[in-house]
């Protein structure tokens, strides 16, 4: 594991890291907020499953997720959402919505796709085993949230892993990829055409077969451009109906599919994961941030 | 004025704007936040001033102030850092750190800047008309801050400018563009070689010669590259306790030049300007963001 770069943030440490994958055979970049508390003690983890597009980067610079794990004395994982490199199979077409930048949180079983585009795997088994070697991280307490595509994983990854993680959220979340465009593109191009075996990776699938009833939390803006062709958070909403599964799902008015959006709930969703994840152990007391050696030259 | 996008967050609107500016003589890009509480009545306007190579969008993104606009109540101005274009003149070797963002927030006397890089003006005249024209600003109620060139520029033109700003801070500030390189290189190419000139925008200069004594709260990385040979932040200390002019300069320690240390402090900031800005008005009320239509599926 390379590091790339480490910035002090809110009291605490942002990284960037990049390591060769077992998982998709090709280099791959990550970012990891420590907050102060894991300076003196395992803390919980949380993932965050970025769009369509994204690398690490965009959640890390764009979410405001450092003051909040801060605050919850949380470690927050930001992963890329696809392989990279000039070898790894492409959109035939560069399209942005399959290949590079649009993995889907799927281990990939068609031609040419199926040896580097193993983002489940990596996701689920390497990188936990990376963070939990390299950082304070208790990883018997972990939460998983994500935006659009990356919702699509956080809900489905969660679901598929009971037990896994203590709490799942979205914002935006593509919930059904079996009835939208993306994701017909996406399991079809990665998965072959036998929808059967997309259904394992379909979170209003998943709902109906889930043992373990995590509570959900999804926001979704009424403004986003692709509410009623993408993501669907109605057939969520039946799912979840059907099976008595607990949801939280807010249609927040006006919002869109941007950061915007994401950060201005962003407070609630780490109160909801921290809530989940620290039960049963002593949360961090709330500190100033100051480790300022605050110099006031002239006092008024 | 024209609208070039609205994203709706923490319950406001970020809004970008493109205008023909007479002071610059080209197209300028602009961003403004609107809190919640201006749909209702006029709020204090603050002034963010970016630093080299930033538009109006780095600090829109990455300083986490929209949460801090909507709770405290005030509009947020994000101007470039240049006039842009074609026919604009640039460093002769498109460095960095002259010509195209970098404008310096000055008035250039100098062939062939005098044309275009007349930031003062459009900072301190002309973009204030347009705000006080188009949103809900109490243009009485005004405070400025910035980052390193930015922090240069919210120090000098708030020392300038007696009664205009309630309130003035910075992070890394180039405290005194006289004493370092990238001030030389600035003032020397928009303002020529007469420094006694550069004075009227050097903040240690202008401190020496400010009747109003408004506190400055400056915010310093002790981990910043640039610290010691463009920033340094003593001289702007001896300027103060020369003439007695309140200061809080606060060495944060380990912290950088990037957003991850401004967004960390951000909220001293944000309360800095709040209570300057909103004295003798009543503040707006904490409200809770939940404007969402919250619709629990099933509750547990």
């Amino acid at each position: 594991m390379e590091k790339i770069s480490f910035n002090k943030s809110f009291g605490g440490r942002q990284g960037v890291y990049r390591h060769v994958s077992a998982s998709t055979g090709t280099e791959m970049t990550f970012a990891v907020y420590e907050p102060p508390e894991a300076k003196s003690r395992q803390v919980p983890v949380l993932w965050y499953l970025s769009g369509l597009t994204c690398t690490h980067e965009n959640a890390m610079v764009k979410a405001g997720m450092q003051e909040h794990a801060a605050r919850l004395g949380m470690i927050v994982v930001f992963p890329d959402t696809s392989p990279r490199g000039d070898d790894v199979a492409d959109d035939p077409e560069g399209a942005y919505d399959f290949g590079l930048g649009a993995g889907f949180y799927v281990d990939a079983t068609q031609e040419p796709f199926a040896q580097n585009y193993r983002m489940y795997s990596y996701i689920t088994k390497e990188l936990p085993g990376i963070i939990g070697s390299n950082f304070n991280a208790d990883m018997s307490r972990q939460g998983i949230l994500g935006h659009s595509m990356g919702g699509h994983g956080a809900l489905t990854i969660g679901l598929k892993n009971p037990g896994k993680y203590k709490s799942i959220s979205a914002f935006s979340p593509i919930v059904s990829p079996i009835n939208c465009p993306w994701g017909q593109k996406a399991l079809g191009g990665y998965l072959g055409p036998d929808k059967s075996v997309w259904e394992n990776h379909d979170a209003c699938e998943l709902i109906a077969k889930a043992d373990e009833k995590l509570h959900l939390l999804v926001d979704q803006g009424t403004g986003d451009d692709f509410l009623e062709t993408e993501l669907k958070p109605h057939l969520l909403e039946k799912a979840c109906e059907r099976s008595d599964h607990p949801l939280t799902l807010r249609m927040q008015k006006d919002y869109d599919h941007s950061y915007f959006f994401i950060a201005s709930f962003m407070r609630d969703h780490m109160e909801w994961h921290a809530k989940a994840c620290w039960a049963g152990k002593p949360r961090p007391e709330a500190k100033p941030l100051a480790e300022s050696v605050a110099k006031p030259v002239v006092k008024t």
